[in-house]
């Protein structure tokens, strides 16, 4: 059977026209039956919903349906007719079949009983085929192709900020190396160093931990900008929060101070929470009911509310008043652990918050100075469950001010050269933020564990697939 | 002056409203003018046009003005009237001026002057601001954009295939090694070998070279997929075609056999180059009448004709019935080089080739092998000026057929285990191919040299910005 004579079961189960002849093609996830028929729930991945295809044995043999088991892939044409049965509307008729791919019983590892997730990742190749990765999945989609749509639509420009760098200024965290060093014959300088001069850059080359200076570049011309793509961190950190491979939306605007960062940091969240319930309804129905009984509650929740704003100086007058034990000491200029954020949104507030001007000296050396010395025009998102989704600024425009702080954090001049022309050269004030893509997700899927939100997570001593 | 206030230049100039007082934010270009007044030529880069603020100095002092110089950033506020002058509907009557960022005339690198696209490259952190790489980067985030779009539209779903990997089945290409081992301190095994169990994965990893295998892997699940992400080659190419990191577009389809996957990539490649011509009008008439007078007329011409689809044997036909010189022989079994892919689409065809059925010692393992043992379903799209944009093939369902393949090639089954299971469970037909992003802007833009249709080109010995 050709592909074009399939039509998706997606669209068979929304607008199929019954009494139609119609095709389908899928992978199928249960057989049961008699004797007389049998019945066949196909899938196709279009949807979470399966379309029933079937069988009726005076027409077809034993012998043909052999090969119709759990996970087979096959091609079938029939009759399309209002479903008898209850749990769907229409249903297949099957008077043509064809096996496209057995899977044998024994040996297939997806059978109908339920899988554990860590299960579930030692099989990455497959999961895709289950009804929880199929629907992460298609919402991952759904999120990537709305964060485009939503920066198109307002004007921004896609950049591709580089992936491989030979700067390691923004300190964001521990880095890759890349090389193509001979490692058993490593070239050396006259004085026994590792000579970095024969290696493919011509120096010490790494992967990116975040492409924010570089759409800053872009936003200084362009006047609107956002990355999306891969970033990495070398961290030994097996958590469920921690990828080593993990995805970032870099906005970065011209002419943005902190209160317009701010208000697009929270109609950029609210679109794409929207965009979800409104694109994946049967998929976020499905992880409702099988992981998260209040995750459209919690989706609805955040779009119908605005987002809280205020200072680091406000909240940890918060938490300092709380009766609360934390693990972690709460005073001015501590580091906010994720106790302290979830209590702020979780309990204090109970919506997402936006912490901004944070002390200095535990944010990036780019962020714009306060007149009052101490602290920077940083702000984080806080969500419920996920704790910062958002982390973003005002960035510092002022040559002398951002050179002093660099000269402060001993920043090599040399590996920031390009970014400090930038405020030499026709400098504006200008924002952004960083959204990291699998706490999106985690967010609005409701999973638990980062690896369950990308197609093949790459953590500490796991870099299978 | 708030960015609320600010319209863009592009608004401005396609609907802003006659007599209307307006702000606007942006670089100047030029300022030219008497003692009377001055015109600056503004630009924000939603636009390559200008917009031209006009300040009377009867109202503006010269030394209000003396920040205004090109590549000085600016805002400011007036009315919108219409221009007096050629070249422009509208214009700003400047009433306030706003110096957000100076740019020093003897030091500023980007002056009126024309500058070599060598110099420019030199720096790419200031580039972006010319009208040639605003007009590239504007046309990048198009096609960026409508080729998510255009998936989406059909059903496709994203997947995002993993940078970092341990496998180099692939076999594309030279690879670059990712590691945090201290190499001055390297660990080892009892037996002396570098011990990769004590590398961040446990073992050797390294950049991507494709993401096909894993798409399959969605494709098999979602039915249609596609991936759009970094991909590397660790080659020391120094050409005008080679990057050490590109991005690839790469679907992949199950139920799609060699025809289907023909008329999905010349459908796709159509929808794109209208896309850009639809929106993208004025930036590549800029590139048409500055670079390649040629450019729009070639882009119309792709989307207005069929493609000449023919066999890789017939091809070998044509070009040894060429009355040519060729540096590099043709004969069966030889791989085409680019004298031979330009010759059939702009010397014998005159319009784009997808040429199919390929030698199989010349393509890669996975491709699906036709019936007389010497050829697989291998298809590739060759368009004029580039050669391959596209290369793609039918992929081998039949695990007996893949495996052989496999052996008979030596790559390690423990490399693919996860890729032959697809073919052991509910393995089904399926296509895709690969479209290089840079080599698809070189056709649209007519640049000619890849490191100028990127933000930040990586090449050997150069990994700045």
């Amino acid at each position: 059977m050709r592909n074009s004579e399939r039509t998706k079961v997606k669209l068979l189960l929304e607008s199929g026209v019954v009494g139609a002849e119609v095709a389908a093609m899928g992978w199928v996830r249960t057989k049961r039956g008699n004797k007389n028929v049998a019945f066949v729930a196909l899938n196709d991945g279009s949807t979470i919903h399966n379309i029933q295809v079937v069988f009726d044995m005076t027409r077809f043999t034993e012998e043909q349906l052999k090969g119709v088991t759990t996970g087979a892939c096959i091609a079938v044409r029939g009759l399309l007719v209002e479903s008898p049965g209850s749990g769907q509307r229409v249903e297949i008729q099957a008077n043509y079949l064809e096996v496209l791919g057995e899977a044998d019983a024994t040996t297939y590892p997806l059978q109908k009983k339920g899988h554990s997730m860590e299960f579930l990742r030692e099989i990455a190749h497959l999961r895709p085929r289950t009804n929880t990765f199929g629907a992460v999945l298609r919402i991952r989609h759904a999120m990537a192709y709305a964060i485009h749509k939503y920066f198109n639509d307002k004007g921004f420009f896609y950049i591709h900020a580089p992936i491989i760098t030979g700067s390691d200024a923004e300190g964001a965290g521990a880095m890759f190396r890349v090389t193509t060093l001979d490692l058993e014959n490593l070239p050396r300088t006259e004085d026994g160093k590792i000579d970095w001069n024969e290696d493919f850059f011509g120096k010490e080359a790494k992967l990116t931990v975040s492409g924010q200076l570089e759409a800053e570049l872009g936003a200084l011309a362009l006047s609107e900008v956002y990355t999306f793509g891969p970033t990495f961190r070398a961290e030994n950190s097996n958590t469920p929060r921690h990828l080593a491979e993990f995805w970032m939306i870099e906005p970065e605007m011209a002419f943005y101070d902190i209160q317009d960062n701010m208000d697009l940091a929270e109609d950029f969240l609210k679109y794409l929470i929207r965009y979800a319930l409104e694109n994946c309804a049967d998929d976020l129905e499905f992880l409702n009911k099988m992981y998260d009984n209040e995750l459209i509650d919690r989706l609805k929740f955040v779009i119908e509310n605005p987002f809280e704003r205020l200072t680091y100086t406000e909240a940890i007058k918060i938490l300092e008043a709380a009766n609360q034990k934390w693990e972690f000491p709460v005073f001015w200029g501590a580091d906010l652990q994720s106790e302290h954020e979830r209590y702020l949104v979780e309990k204090h507030f109970k919506k997402p918050v936006i912490l901004t001007n944070y002390p200095k000296e535990i944010k990036a050396f780019y962020m714009k100075q306060n007149d009052d010395g101490k602290t920077v025009r940083a702000m984080d998102v806080l969500f419920p469950k996920i704790g910062e989704i958002i982390g973003g600024s005002q960035r510092e425009e002022v040559y002398d001010k951002l050179l002093s702080r660099i000269h402060e954090l001993h920043i090599p001049e040399k590996d920031v050269w390009w970014y400090l022309e930038t405020r030499k050269f026709g400098s504006a004030p200008h924002s952004g933020f960083g959204l990291g893509f699998e706490r999106l997700l985690l967010f609005v899927t409701g999973m638990t564990n980062i690896r369950d939100v990308i197609p093949f997570p790459r953590t500490p001593k796991n870099c299978d697939f």
